[in-house]
């Protein structure tokens, strides 16, 4: 998506580690009418999938997969990183490792609203080491769903999440491409 | 708003000590055909106070936020609960007391999104004691730009937010007005 692509290059900062800074139009501030065309361009590349739920992670997850699923017209959960007090005690629970927090954090979902028979899409804001996207797999899983399909707004694919989804033969998109970053250059595919 | 009123009567849940379970389209699972109503409702009614600026706290606020940003077509900031490495370390933060966690949590906003000269309008999910939002009012000031509106999803009357915020003398709405909750009755204005 070439809007995307540009602001990265105009806005993102690579700030060591691997690292991309997005605060200002995705991380921090948002910018809705990105999101807006972000949605509709994932909408036209899953449709074909026939999704009938999206999943991602709060809390940089939430705006993409609402506007994925505003063009798709299917509900959209968010898993949880703490339980709140109105999800019941049994919920769906897994730990994944989070790169940019330096340890493992809990993805928590309500049986309520993942369960058998549904076509789950999974959107998120990045797809770096994948590891995030693999623990929403597995909650998927453990509900008895379907995993149909994952989409990123931007991929880091020097840290070769693509390579470790790829079992599962389902459509992965990225609308952004990180080829490489140093010191202060992203080069994008 | 008519279809708001609708969900909450048929889906939300009185979980007990004041607390309304809308889990189902706001809180853990997502319509976002009911969020972007609501933005289109947000934006109506807030267009004439000339917002430059929408800024809510992650997480559930983020979803009718960025619904309202893409309808005024301005940026949301989302203020953070824990500062991310991404952010600055000279940062504007407050604490707020949490009535659904039962402790104090953090307010974090980077000065590089929130700055002199805008105007800020607020949007969350739930208008209730008005902590959550005093807070973000405090965030504003400190950053030095001006407060012209509050909105929220759903109020609840009785916990007397809107009073907290009456000698702001700025619009305060909300979709949809809880006057009591006894039990499993939810009675809305």
């Amino acid at each position: 998506m070439d809007q995307l692509k540009e602001r990265i290059l105009k806005e993102g900062k690579h700030i060591g580690n691997g690292i991309l800074k997005v605060d200002g139009f995705i991380n921090h501030q948002v910018d809705p009418v990105l999101m807006n065309e972000a949605g509709k361009e994932f909408a036209r590349l899953f449709k074909n999938v026939s999704p009938t739920k999206i999943l991602t992670a709060e809390i940089s997850g939430i705006a993409p997969a609402v506007s994925t699923g505003l063009h798709l017209n299917i509900p959209v959960v968010f898993a949880r990183k703490h339980k709140p007090i109105t999800m019941p005690d049994q919920v769906l629970l897994t730990l994944s490792p989070s790169h940019t927090k330096g340890r493992t954090v809990e993805l928590i979902v309500s049986p309520e609203y993942l369960g058998h028979g549904e076509r789950v899409l999974i959107i998120d804001d990045f797809l770096a080491t994948g590891m995030t996207i693999l623990g929403l797999i597995r909650l998927t899983e453990i509900a008895g769903a379907t995993i149909v399909g994952v989409g990123a707004l931007i991929e880091k694919t020097f840290e070769l999440g693509r390579e470790r989804l790829e079992k599962l033969e389902i459509p992965i998109h990225s609308l952004a491409r990180i080829k490489s970053m140093e010191d202060d250059t992203i080069v994008l595919y």
